[in-house]
């Protein structure tokens, strides 16, 4: 499409990075309002100890979707509380830095923290498992998983050497495969390509002779307008259009074969959950929880409107990686898997249980989503 | 397989009623103690009015996932609230006649309800869409298009008028097609078939020359082992297995077009609802949602391994509906969904909505959900 609309996307590109950069304030005075709000009504809730926690990010400031869901979870717990358990929610950067969330909630810095678990596979390599695989489950059967399959303890079981309590908190749903300058014709064209690609996807990426870059959210744009990478991935339309992608790139690449259904997390530090009573805990359990299908629910309802809008208002051309190439990242993704498995005895123990789920709920698909969806 | 493995699956069914008979003495009790609990410690929190509230349901009780989710949400509800707000669960036919929830709920016999809303079609013809259309939206589709496109709005609208709040807290995921003494060839096999299905499924079923029985899940087994019904749907195969099907169907099919992803619900007295505090109203609000993604995990977590239970423990036949019979009950499907808009304003604006939405996510879905169950 023309000069015009590419210019409009553009405006409101830095619009939605502007408000970003000012909802701080206005964040923090919404959580007051609704605080003094039920303290008027004469509910006695608020004659316990009163809570005032922190939550730091890896997105932006009041980030679309994904921040403005750190911000509901905070509401939440205000309004379920009665204003006992007030969260303050700072984007990245702001109290710690982005990729830093983990460590500032492990040593109680801040009380919570919001991201994704591939993050911090520096620190605890198996954590990669309770965010995205490679090949691996989508956002139904990773939630079934975490719940009724024997992950929640297992993830409980990890992070509790790092002083935290993990919770299921979200999920972008089926990603998409990235933004590329140059075309992916065969495994020779990953050779030297620099790209943002976080988890189990970026060992994968190397391991196909590429190099994979860990970047937050916020530094993605001008990598890429600049050259520092060569190609990214983020999520999907909806969002993937807020970041402006569609503007700098070529080419759109389906589908995210590295992240079919990424679980978004929320850790709290857990001598400050332990030191709750039971009532907050419970809050603050459910208000995380919620998210989840809150978050899904925005990308799956948004994503079609938003690829319309690529297609409309850019010149960037549609893409699927050839079969080929799929079949040789799906081995290289094993290879990837194996070895961590082999490199990290809790590792292999998580990725039995992921393994053995797996093939089971595919198995399950095979007869009921796959039908639906080959049906509709 | 045997005889011995049969005999087996008919004790587990017994077990699984008797337990169901047994349940709600001991879930009172658990309740008690949770808010007793809360109380030594010393929490202030329930220095405001106390309430206590009656939930009624369409399931028998302490039924398998849907009626321990309805606990759960009590349970949740009591943590949360510090046993501000305690909530008994009753099964169906305790207080009220399972299908006469709805009423109850209205009413203000009882505060909250708990079933899937094309029980009441009766009521309120539109009630349909917020549970299940036949050839329509899966789980993920349908939780997008309730919270994030349209649907909850129309859906209050609708309630409202029945002096009812309604939240969405539940799924099923995509169905099986149910259970048959007879083989479905052609057409011809649904004319004069008696079969227990509910909501617009039920009147594609009449369309086709059929009887659809709307009956609750308590009198299923026996129906279908006396026959009063030819064949009946329920679920998918954890909970079938749990019903005992395979020991008195012949063949069992699939896909369940007739509910792609069926949405439960909790139902709140509006009046009650509204009489409450706000930190209990968001209480009861965060407690009924959080429960949906739980329930369709533990179908999901099971299914794979209920239908290899089902395949080994009895002589059941797997069977698919065969494409002809699929494209007729698919057209026979869009009829009476035009039927039913042409009949209704209220039913004509909600589908407005609902096929709207519903062509946008399954274009997205296309490119992303579609693809990965193809991959895998």
């Amino acid at each position: 499409m023309g000069e015009k609309s590419s210019k409009n996307s553009k405006i409101s590109r830095k619009r939605f990075i502007k408000n970003g950069a000012l909802a701080l304030g206005a964040t923090a005075l919404v959580g007051c309002q609704s605080t003094a709000k039920n303290e008027t009504e004469g509910i006695n809730i608020n004659s316990g100890k009163k809570y005032q926690w922190k939550m730091v990010t890896t997105w932006p400031p009041k980030f679309p979707v994904v921040g403005e869901g750190c911000q509901l979870i905070a509401d939440w717990i205000s309004e379920m509380s009665g204003g006992q358990l007030t969260v303050k929610v700072y984007g990245g950067g702001e109290l710690a830095p982005a990729l830093e969330t983990f460590e500032a909630v492990s040593s109680g810095a801040a009380e919570m923290g919001n991201g994704a678990s591939y993050y911090w596979a520096g620190k605890a390599p198996s954590a990669s498992f309770f965010s995205s695989v490679p090949f691996g489950m989508n956002a139904q059967q990773m939630h079934a998983w975490i719940l009724h399959g024997g992950g929640y303890p297992l993830w409980r079981e990890l992070y509790a050497r790092f002083n935290l309590v993990p919770f299921l908190s979200g999920n972008t749903g089926v990603q998409m495969g990235g933004w590329f300058n140059k075309e992916i014709n065969t495994m020779e064209d990953f050779k030297g390509l620099k790209m943002r690609m976080p988890g189990l996807g970026g060992k994968v990426l190397v391991k196909a002779g590429g190099t994979a870059v860990l970047s937050p959210g916020s530094e993605l744009y001008t990598n890429l307008e600049r050259g520092v990478i060569d190609a990214t991935e983020w999520i999907g339309p909806y969002h993937d259009y807020l970041m402006g992608f569609h503007q700098i790139a070529k080419f759109y690449y389906s589908p995210g074969w590295h992240e079919p259904g990424t679980v978004l997390e929320t850790i709290v530090n857990k001598r400050a959950y332990e030191d709750l009573p039971k009532h907050l805990q419970a809050i603050v359990a459910s208000a995380c929880e919620r998210l989840t299908m809150w978050c899904l629910s925005d990308f799956e309802a948004r994503n079609n409107e938003y690829l319309n809008k690529i297609k409309e208002e850019s010149d960037v051309e549609m893409r699927s990686f050839p079969k080929e190439v799929m079949d040789e990242l799906r081995i290289l993704s094993q290879e990837v898997i194996d070895e961590l498995v082999a490199s990290d005895p809790f590792a292999k123990k998580v990725y039995q249980s992921f393994s053995t789920f797996s093939k089971g709920v595919k198995s399950w698909a095979g007869q009921s989503e796959k039908l639906f969806h080959n049906l509709v």
